[in-house]
This record gives structure tokens, C-alpha cells and sequence, in this order.
């Protein structure tokens, strides 16, 4: 099982820390090909690498996945993008989202019947969702 | 010419104003489909419909769009998310970034090359921008 994981990078990173905590859950399920998502040393300027590379990086990844496993509490343009691409390319998607934020998930995400979307307050409930996801394949 | 104007709607309404200044200025150049965009009663909750209706009509609104033109300077998954889409349909693709808000552009939206991005600092100088966008098709 080929996992891409998505979180905000340059649209912010208040949550790498539960990024983290999500990546090494999704480990015992699969390979996770975007471990850097979760990197506390990735700030919000993103990577050294240029644009384009990164890029194209990401989305060769994202056409070698199985799934994509997304936390969209932070509103996020790449994680999006990642969504929307996915979603026309096949992909089983699932999206996590912490209600307690205060914010409301977009409608797309939401209303879209190609995305699973599963709320949560904080990881240690993340693995019964994961169990199920992965076990409805 | 149908456009499509894209914005953050629950992920931020924190431009609001910009946002009803572009829609009128695009529509010099055709119809724009997506005029609630701008509409300053229409507040970070959302809409009334539900998200199931609102993402089909938002989709059936984007294919029938010759164009996306996004204002991407609030982060926004719905927004990544119509980004994804149009990029994988064949849309011309327009994103108005302001640099001095101190946010990064996503890689995955400035290193797509099926998308132009454009940068400036308030609406006066999008016309430019919007002519040089309509007069290349």
C-alpha cells in the first residue's frame, strides 16, 4: 500500500506536530511516500527546492499512490490541488478534520462523494478511522 | 467568454471586498458564473445549501467555464481543489497572488505549468493583467 500524506506546508504549519503523529500511525498500513510533510525542520516557506521540481515530485508520487490520506484542518491551496487531482485520477482519498478548530470544511471536500471525510480531536482516535478505511478496500 | 472566479469562501473571508472589486472587472471580458463569490453577505460558515448541492453546482459550473480565474492569496482548499480540477480538463488557468501579504505560494500552484500566475498588490492593477490573460487565447 502506497500512502500519500497531505498537510499545509507553506499555507501554514501549526500542525506538523500532529502531522507527525499521523505519518507514524500510517506506517504500520503501507509505505508513506511524503514523510517530509511531517518534518518539524520544513517551515513555511517550504523547501529548498525549486517550484517546479517540487512539483512535479509531488504529483509523480501522487500517481504512484493507492490512496491519499489528507488532514485539512488548515485550510491549504496544495492540499487541495492534491484532492482535486486525486479525485480525478481515482484515487480512494480520505480527509481528517477537527471540527473543534472552529472552522467548516469546504463544501467541495465535503460534498464530494469520491472523499471520505472522518472527524477527530486528536490522533490517539485516528487508528480506529485508519482500520476501517483501509480494511474497506 | 465564461469565467469561472475562484476565492476562499469558509476558509476565509478576509477579502471579500477584492474579491466583488475583481468579479467587476471581469466582467468586461464575459460572464462570470460565480458571483456569490464576492457577495459580502455570504460569511466563512458558508451557504445555505448543502455541500453536496454546492459541489455539483460548483463543478457543473467549472466545466462549462472557458476559464478559472482564482485569488489565491488566502489559503483555501475549495479554491487548490478548483485549481486541480481545471488543470486536469483542459481550462486556462489565471492565479492572482499578493507577495506583501507574507504568505509563500503553494509549489504545486506556481510550479504547474498549466497554470499562469500573476502577482500585484491591489485590483487597479489587474486590468492589465486580466487584458494580457483574455487577449492570449
Amino acid at each position: 500500500m502506497r500512502i500519500y500524506f497531505a498537510g499545509a506546508t507553506r499555507d501554514g504549519r501549526e500542525d506538523v506536530a500532529l502531522y507527525l503523529e499521523l505519518v507514524e500511525l500510517l506506517r504500520a498500513y503501507g509505505t508513506v511516500l511524503t514523510e517530509h510533510v511531517a518534518d518539524e525542520q520544513l517551515t513555511s516557506r517550504g523547501e529548498s527546492m525549486d517550484d517546479r521540481a517540487i512539483h512535479n515530485r509531488d504529483l509523480t508520487w501522487l500517481k504512484e499512490a493507492d490512496c491519499l490520506i489528507a488532514e485539512v484542518t488548515t485550510p491549504s491551496l496544495g492540499v487541495g490541488f492534491e484532492i482535486g487531482k486525486a479525485t480525478e485520477w481515482g484515487l480512494r482519498v480520505l480527509c481528517l478534520f477537527r471540527p473543534d478548530s472552529g472552522r467548516a470544511l469546504s463544501a467541495l471536500i465535503a460534498g464530494s462523494d469520491r472523499v471520505t471525510v472522518r472527524e477527530y480531536q486528536d490522533a490517539s482516535q485516528t487508528k480506529r478511522i485508519f482500520d476501517e478505511f483501509f480494511a474497506a478496500r
